[in-house]
């Protein structure tokens, strides 16, 4: 089977493909002074685009990680994920608290999902 | 191939299985005020529970990611597990310290298992 | 399929094969007392060695997880990344801050890599 990369970079690339699976790497937001919910918004959309590059989509979602820099933030952030999850195909998923790269990031998420 | 959802809820499916690998929710202890070693051993026999489910069980478990609270507890966490894996088949791990969700939960822990 | 577990201990495998994915544990280093630069070159090694017992290498690493002790020391630990990563292969990847078993360690790397 191949292994096809999306948005390779330097360090990493924006997704891995292989067979049926869909390696999304960790994505953090494009608007670092917005608050939790709207840079949840943020990566979930990246996310969509990244999952649309690879021909699948958010319903095909198997499994995420979430970290969020302050646990206590976590419902904000779940209020952007239940807007956006297919509510009949929902993920598994962990959520823990870790400091992130940029310090205005409050959230960072990946996932693995089927295609 | 279909993707099969386990105890799918608002926020996440307690499992989610595709083709052969089925993939475990972050898993929290039902013993909140309990020791670590207990909130461990709870952990797992709930994961078992869910493997069951998916018709599968720990002697397929091919990689379980832990997260402690303090790094520090990792020892009486490592009873509890040693006590439940297969010895003949220990998967691939990693334990890291981080903040969860219930400020009274030690550990919580995710699998990814064949079936 | 044949589950393989490589480097079976007492807690877990340092790694698992599953048809064609291999699932690395969370891997430390050996130079404890050298900078997050040497520690991170010296962890790559190891994954090395445990790809080639699976009969795979860096090229075909699908997904990294990456946790450092103190996340502004990432740059360094990117630094011996970058020179490890096969430059036309890189992988998806995730990278936060964490407290690690022994506090000498300041960096820990999984992987799931196609063989």
């Amino acid at each position: 089977m191949n292994i096809i990369r999306h948005s390779p970079g330097k360090v990493l690339s924006g997704a891995v493909e292989y067979g049926n699976l869909v390696f999304v790497s960790g994505t953090v937001p494009d608007n670092p002074d917005a608050d939790i919910r709207a840079q949840t918004a943020n990566i979930l959309s990246k996310i969509d685009a990244v999952l649309a590059a690879a021909g699948t989509n958010k319903s095909n979602v198997l499994s995420a990680s979430i970290w969020v820099t302050d646990i206590r933030n976590r419902d904000q952030m779940n209020e952007a994920w239940c807007a956006w999850i297919d509510p009949a195909h929902p993920p598994a998923r962990a959520t823990v608290e870790a400091k992130l790269a940029d310090p205005r990031w409050l959230v960072e998420i990946s996932v693995i999902a089927a295609k």
